[in-house]
């Protein structure tokens, strides 16, 4: 087989793309800094255990493993980097306060999520931990939507659900939360004749709790509409309650409501959402209250953020990145070698064409030229 | 044991270190920029025979394996980036003229150099494809330093050799090629008592010259030494000429000449060059040329780059990373929220704190505080 091609759903990024990935990277971090949130960059190989804390069978099966020489043991190389987040919160800060942690970096996947998806994502997000209010939550959604919108992005729909409305369910029921996965799976695909079945079995207040989850789905008026249909609770009234906040607080998105949305419903803990855009079927960033992850490194805190994949963003944002250069000769010249620094120094791309090769075509269109007249090194127009 | 413990030397980068390896990270990039070299991003993933085309086996030792269930093939963890660019401009960019690219990233080994080396890097470098002359290997020698003058690193020393001087002298007496491997060791620890012995049976051309190398080290009159006591082949004398040359345009480092380093013999085709700077025995960066590299990907191109390890040289650098912030607090009130965005869009960090927190010491020094005044929000000195 040749040796440039490469495994499937693995693809090198070239200049015009790398270019684009590298400003939004900066624009992102640079508005995670605005809000205080600090950098850390955890490593890409961590022992497997450590890396699958919290995640269940999904992640374990995404994460590629392999062997350490050193010590005999797994490595796993990251397919999520939030876990790692939370450790180094749990662990090695362990501050008594609000901590505010973020991260731009590759994780890796054993299978592609589609038939198209990379399985090398660019994972860039935001975390806050100590903070079990609904104001953390609040913080994290609109550094989200912020965030997109830098990327160009602008009619985003922003989808609200609460991981509270199944465990309350779940609680009244030992056997619906056995047959918790089917449920999800029925749940996520709007499967009413399968959920009919599954909940067939389970107490009265659970299977018509179940039952009524697929319809509740829409605008803010939705959830008047659970108040009645789902059972009074107060753990379901106090999802309610934080979802009718939070969803009031939004102005740059349309918001929907969708209480069947049970994505990562064994993870989370509190409330959830997704952003979408037209015409790109899945969420382009995901968050969620998720506040016993810190448990497994001996501290859990309360705790919420939100991701998503860089290259996705990149490829769907309709910002374009091309700059314009200027072309210098290549001459043993002192007053050339100033000049040139100089611009450079200023900011501008300068390339010197080397000796018998003309400026090929690339990413910069060198629309000016460094030409000496009268003795002295000017910039023209080309 | 714990889940909070990492493998051996990998390890978290923490806030303070994190901003300063990413403010360097963009100085660099920046500075590749200015220079005009197109960024690009390969994968951390590829087959295995893909990444050790042209590295020999110290590369494959160091390069973790992992199998890839889609293809039921192994694959390589990158241990070095140049193969890839190489692969990429030989392959996938394809052009005729000189090609510019850079790319900064990690890159991870099964063993650490050193007792207390990582084996994560992130490598960040620069390559200039498609032009044989010295002119592209000042070049990347400039940017090298310039980049490095970036980083607050000021008396640099410019080690200089050549490929060509080992080549020459293995051309002549297949033996003592037969003993590369030995013969490079002894001759970078500088141990004569084992080169006399290696170079025993060799012809007395090849026993000669490897016997005078060692000696062959010193500022630029090293040259001159050079051609007295190296065999008069036209492949010597062209290496001495090239390193003669390259040595009279720098300016900004003192220049050595070490005619017995041979790292990367195998790879390299040309000159060769690393920087050291006070109190650190490694060099801080090495580059050189490698014409050959891309031939295993179809298409041989001259080549010439360099790179760096920017977690070491952020350790090393002495530009000191923290920023001021404005501590405000959390409330609803609108002409807040239009303050605390109107502060972050230009550039400030506003760090909102959350009911029932003090700010917490972290990196940000809040030094002023946005309080309201007169039913206006202002910024005061805290």
């Amino acid at each position: 087989m040749s040796t440039w091609l490469l495994p499937e759903n693995i693809a090198d990024v070239l200049p015009s793309e790398a270019r684009k990935i590298e400003e939004l990277r900066r624009a992102l971090l640079d508005r995670f800094r605005a809000y205080g949130y600090e950098m850390v960059m955890p490593p890409l190989l961590e022992y497997l255990e450590s890396l699958l804390t919290s995640g269940g069978s999904d992640l374990s099966l995404r994460t590629f493993k392999l062997v350490d020489q050193l010590s005999g043991r797994t490595l796993g190389l990251r397919a999520d980097t939030t876990p790692q987040v939370a450790r180094i919160d749990a662990h090695l800060l362990n501050r008594q306060g609000v901590t505010r942690l973020c991260y731009a970096g590759n994780v890796l996947h054993t299978r592609p999520r589609g038939l198209h998806a990379t399985r090398e994502q660019i994972q860039v997000g935001a975390e806050i931990y100590g903070h079990a209010g609904l104001e953390a939550d609040l913080e994290i959604q609109q550094l989200m939507l912020d965030v997109l919108r830098l990327t160009g992005l602008t009619t985003i729909r922003l989808d609200l659900c609460h991981a509270g409305v199944l465990s309350a369910i779940f609680a009244q029921d030992p056997a619906a939360a056995a047959a918790g996965e089917a449920l999800y799976e029925a749940l996520a695909a709007k499967d009413v004749a399968r959920l009919d079945e599954l909940t067939q079995g389970l107490s009265d207040v659970a299977r018509d709790a179940l039952r009524a989850l697929p319809a509740l789905y829409g605008d803010a008026s939705v959830l008047a509409l659970a108040r009645q249909r789902l059972p009074n609770l107060p753990e379901i009234a106090n999802a309610l309650d934080d979802l009718e906040f939070l969803a009031a607080q939004v102005e740059s998105a349309e918001v929907t409501i969708d209480l069947a949305d049970l994505r990562g419903y064994a993870y989370h803990s509190g409330v959830m959402f997704s952003a979408y855009v037209d015409g790109v079927p899945n969420a382009v960033a995901r968050g969620g209250r998720y506040d016993h992850v810190g448990q497994a490194y001996g501290r859990a805190r309360p705790a919420t953020g939100f991701s998503l994949d860089l290259r996705e963003v990149a490829r769907i944002s309709p910002i374009e990145a091309r700059s314009s250069a200027i072309l210098a000769p290549w001459k043993h010249d002192e007053a050339l070698r100033a000049s040139v620094a100089l611009l450079r120094d200023a900011g501008e791309v300068v390339i010197q064409a080397l000796p018998g090769h003309d400026h090929a075509l690339d990413e910069f269109a060198c629309d000016r030229v460094l030409v000496e007249r009268n003795g002295v090194w000017v910039v023209e127009a080309r």
